[in-house]
């Protein structure tokens, strides 16, 4: 992250929200009205669950949404990265298979990595996974099934990709046909740019609870503060149990300071109040990143305006060298990532990722002028 | 913890500081002068090794305490547990040997298990871990070495012991002949009650940097607030970038917000001054609990004062039944934790820990008078 925080650079590539955008004021005024003991309660070792006044509001706000929490348990996390972390525990032994998106998360990809899975990556398009090409690998599969499958349907990192409803339909029989287990990812969902992506940030775990074993896992990262580590899970009696067991053997508990704020930030309504807001900063800025880069970008270039979330993702024609694009770019003042860092097996060299969560707009304009330059250049001398 | 924390009963079950000895005020000051952009910056992902004004902070810290830590790495975890986890993690294969004090740490017990290490507790006597027994397990163990030894020196959890100098010096030569890295454990080393005390606290880190691989973990929890859950590691580099790479994976960082926080306790100089006044607390209540087992408990219960930190471990005698004295406490209104619980074989029978750290000094001496009967009506009644 040193390159992406120097200040004389525009950086699209760290996956976070922007310093000025964090509610400080509202948390400032949370502090300020805790009641002596609550306080008291923040610097004290809590239940491995979670503080159990947050799993309350948390349950409140996730059955609004239709989730079913009376079926299944929450658990509050060090960030959703331990909730994917935990579940890699629970379910993977050496070299076992686990069937991701590609392009991945790479949280996911080092955490189930780091318990020595063997990752296949299925491509995701425009609508979701490839349904096919899935069903083709789990048929080959047979005799060595995948412990399950890794997915983030909505404002996926780094695609920006959100499922449509009828890509998410095609996925149960083939899971179902499998008894592959889904660990959803749900990081983004909130971050909807319009009224048909609200329509469709409906989780799997909501609509196919009944169908599927799935894992669901959310996070406050994006809606409130990734300083405050705090994520969840949303998971079966029986998962729940094992994944308790290992996140009281790897930090006890969460931070019960950030939980209490969190709690009261969730609880009065300030978190939805909050969430509105970023929604209308986060679509400014991916609309004008979207028209800097239809202004300043090869036409060569493709990729899919993104309906929520923080990234665009971008396909680049064959023969350019990103690893020489990302030098020149970054020595005339901007940075990104590139796609390998997000291909489960390393091979990706056609892609990159954008950011546009933490940058305001008047450095995206200029920051996607730099880079476009690059581009443009690297395509003049093709490697 | 749920019976630990019922009002009605007295605790001297779980291992924390009380609710009403945390510094609410020094935080308090602390949150309502950190300039806004510092806020901003509690708000987001920091850096995986530490927020880096607390790592530079803490290094001086450890510096003025002798500590080598210009010459190994230090990194702020989750929670001191998370250092021991990530040791964990880091070193053990499936079926692995790890060597731990008997009595142990129960979260050092579940974390090496939670990697399938087999473990082996060598007894403590009250001068430290007994070093003909450990040497002789060593030489026993030649065809398959253990991959490290875990032991807390200082006011040990849950036995108390202060290792003596001299028991410091003779492991030495036992680990460097077996080539044994030692995982040191130092929660409670700033909680020593006296001066001879004070003198003996030194870390092994401190004393035999070059003679012996050490890697150090110590924690805000009884400093600050375990809800902060921030501990660190002082570790060779070649540890410490394995470390990073499991960290990386298991939650990105530790909360940047309360890292912040903690910063400024340490910076300030306004955790010294806390720690000096804890050491009093813990000493009274020490104090109290020891002259009420002395006036309350049947004589037949051996027990050494302790020197500092937070508990005192007692033997109980033979064909006493220790299930029974819990449930008759419990029912008459006081709660500790029976010797099992830290054996890493599971089978100790002959031990109970109370500690005195979260409990004021009236309930102190009513709960140890109601455990006294509960003990002497046992005694009467052998299993």
């Amino acid at each position: 992250m040193s390159i992406a925080t120097r200040p004389d650079i525009i950086s699209f590539a760290g996956g976070m929200p922007g310093n000025e955008l964090f509610p400080v004021e509202e948390i400032d005024e949370i502090y300020n009205h805790l009641p002596f003991d609550i306080k008291q309660t923040a610097f004290q070792y809590g239940p491995t669950p979670g503080y159990p006044p947050l799993l309350e509001s948390l349950k409140e706000y996730l059955k609004k949404k239709g989730m079913p929490v009376e079926t299944n348990r929450l658990m509050i996390t060090t960030g959703s990265l331990q909730a994917i972390n935990i579940l890699g525990k629970v379910f993977i032994d050496p070299g076992d298979l686990v069937v991701t998106e590609n392009p991945c998360f790479i949280g996911g990809i080092s955490a189930f990595k780091s318990y020595q899975a063997i990752l296949h990556g299925i491509d995701l398009d425009r609508d979701g996974i490839n349904v096919p090409l899935l069903k083709s690998f789990l048929d080959q599969s047979k005799s060595r099934p995948p412990k399950f499958i890794y997915l983030t349907p909505n404002f996926h990192n780094p695609a920006g990709t959100l499922y449509t409803e009828q890509r998410k339909k095609e996925l149960v029989p083939v899971l179902q046909e499998h008894d592959l287990m889904l660990v959803e990812d749900d990081a983004y969902g909130e971050l909807y740019f319009d009224e048909e992506a609200r329509k469709r940030v409906v989780p799997m775990k909501t609509l196919y609870e009944h169908e599927l074993d799935i894992c669901y896992t959310g996070t406050f990262s994006k809606i409130l503060g990734p300083g405050f580590r705090l994520g969840w899970m949303l998971v079966p009696q029986e998962i729940y149990q094992k994944a308790e067991l290992c996140k009281q053997s790897m930090d006890a508990c969460s931070p019960n300071f950030t939980q209490v704020l969190a709690n009261e930030f969730l609880r009065t309504g300030k978190m939805e109040l909050y969430i509105i807001k970023m929604r209308e900063v986060y679509k400014r800025r991916k609309d004008t990143m979207a028209a800097a880069i239809r202004t300043f970008f090869p036409e060569e270039i493709t990729w899919l305006e993104p309906k929520g979330g923080f990234y665009i993702w971008l396909k680049l024609p064959p023969n350019i060298d990103i690893t020489a694009v990302l030098k020149a770019s970054i020595e005339k003042g901007a940075v990104f990532v590139i796609g390998k860092t997000f291909d489960p097996e390393g091979k990706d060299n056609s892609h990159i990722r954008l950011a546009y969560s933490h940058t305001p707009e008047h450095k995206i304009e200029r920051g996607i002028q730099i880079l476009g330059a690059c581009l443009k250049e690297a395509l003049k001398r093709p490697a």
